[in-house]
């Protein structure tokens, strides 16, 4: 089969089409044909590393496709549609995926549209409601708004939890993209400074939440958006990771909790739960349009590089797909 | 009636005992003629502050003593042995509390005993439990184990949840003091690298959960002593406020949820819902001895500056109380 690896860690131009062979299903795992599969920020971090990503030299965590084969003990029927999250190999005409992360495709989507949906949308509802959290009626401000977790969060923090949702992005158009998605103040960080914004928002009490991909750089500002007894979720350190001078009686005074999370590095008992839970509750919301994937791009498998090239240079709002 | 004010902000030669109107409770409070007082650190910063508490010119936020009256709506009978917090005004001969704030004394328990109980026994458990989530059996690491907090987490994190406690204090007879309540490790800071002895009894994995008075100078040895997906809350920050530094990808590598948190600032809704939950778990174990107050030294009204000089040089094991 074909599949995607790295010659050398670096940059995109280290991505190589090569020939592979197809993995074999062990006990509880599918072999799936795959249609199409996603970029995300944790493969370039891989493709960099010279560690790769347990120790699959195929790029790649989630796919859509066709089950092809079930392991022993898989009950899922051959031939079925599926999308979900993989152990490396995403990137390839076939990969393994346990049976527990497969969420059954609606009807309604595409297999570019649902190749679209596991990572960020599982990422989204962990940080908003398992660490986050988020009530009904509250205050969540969503950095990065046109990001691939950006986009699927706006959408479920206002359709599960009716929430007002603030985000801040670097574009009048991904902000125009963001508005579209139900977001109810929008902040160009590039023109505004998103704290004032978001404290005259919130009749000066800051957010109950905030989802915070950028880290160092918005470090004093996400301290004064957030309200008292708020709660603060670190999902990435786009802007930088080192914070000089963190002032503790801050932390105490507005009594803030903040937690750092990652999906990818997680268990697969942990993976299969959070993909249950999230499939009980969103997937009639994707039948019914109420949220929706969004497909920034569609790539051939040839063309990989330029899927990287795209996503480290920030063009993108929603997801960089890969059609195979 | 007696009471302590402050004359400047200052050292403890700034207390003084003065001649007071005898407060009136209003509706939903109690008048309290008070047979006992704690110190606390919240005292001393505001001995030290021009700001004062609550605008109470009289320190002291817990006490015990006997319901003399009871303001319209009150239920409790006239009489009853009580202790609990209070919003400021505590040492003194009568102060009033919220009848919700209120807790009827253990029969075995003397009022010197019971005034040791309600800010150190309901700081740990909200640290401990609604916090720090802790489970059965798992480990938690309590700084200042000699401290009232120390002595009270030691215990409650023992009696209802078997966890495993490692605790640390600065002298060896403090840590008998500790393995006497029930903690498991203890650990001399002054002698031990904690981080190191807490690695080691927790086969290299860390803790599930820190309860961290310290703050600034332990920030990197807390980091190392946390467990992935642990919890760490900040109640104190003895050892400083500015940590220099905060590496965020440590805190998303390790998934740690760091929450800072303090008793007294909270609206007295919270207070009522913290005391009713810990009165109906935990007043039968001071019934039962499973668990009992420390108390370090008691003093006379008179003497409240020396209570406060020692508690500033930590010296006490537990808490310190006031006779009235």
């Amino acid at each position: 089969m074909r599949a995607v690896t790295v010659k050398q860690p670096g940059g995109a131009e280290q991505l190589q089409v090569v020939d592979y062979e197809i993995p074999t299903p062990k006990a509880g795992e599918l072999l799936i044909k795959v249609k199409a599969a996603a970029i995300n920020r944790t493969d370039i971090l891989n493709r960099q590393s010279p560690l790769g990503y347990m120790n699959n030299p195929i790029l790649g965590i989630e796919v859509s496709g066709i089950v092809e084969e079930a392991g022993a003990g898989a009950k899922i029927a051959i031939g079925t549609p599926v999308m979900g999250l993989v152990n490396g190999g995403g990137y390839a005409e076939y990969v393994v995926m346990s049976e527990e992360n497969a969420m059954v495709i609606p009807e309604n989507l595409s297999f570019e549209e649902a190749a679209a949906i596991p990572e960020v949308f599982l990422t989204a509802y962990q940080t908003l409601f398992w660490h986050g959290r988020l009530e009904k009626g509250e205050k969540v401000l969503i950095h990065a708004g046109g990001s691939g977790v950006g986009t699927a969060a706006i959408q479920l923090a206002k359709e599960m939890a009716s929430a007002k949702v603030l985000t801040t992005a670097g574009s009048d158009e991904k902000l125009a993209f963001c508005q579209e998605l139900g977001a109810d103040i929008c902040i160009n960080y590039k023109k505004q400074n998103f704290e004032e914004e978001v404290l005259q928002s919130t009749d000066q009490q800051g957010v109950e939440l905030i989802l915070d991909f950028v880290g160092a750089s918005y470090w004093e500002r996400n301290l004064k958006s957030v309200k008292v007894d708020g709660r603060w979720v670190l999902i990435g350190i786009l802007g930088g990771k080192v914070v000089e001078n963190v002032n503790l009686m801050d932390l105490l005074l507005k009594r803030v909790q903040i937690t750092g999370t990652l999906l990818t590095p997680r268990s697969d008992a942990y993976k299969a739960k959070l993909t249950a839970e999230f499939a009980s509750k969103a997937l009639t919301l994707f039948e019914n349009e109420k949220i929706r994937p969004v497909v920034d791009h569609v790539y051939s498998l040839t063309d990989i590089q330029k899927a990287h090239e795209r996503m480290e240079s920030n063009q993108n709002i929603g997801k960089i797909i890969i059609k195979i």
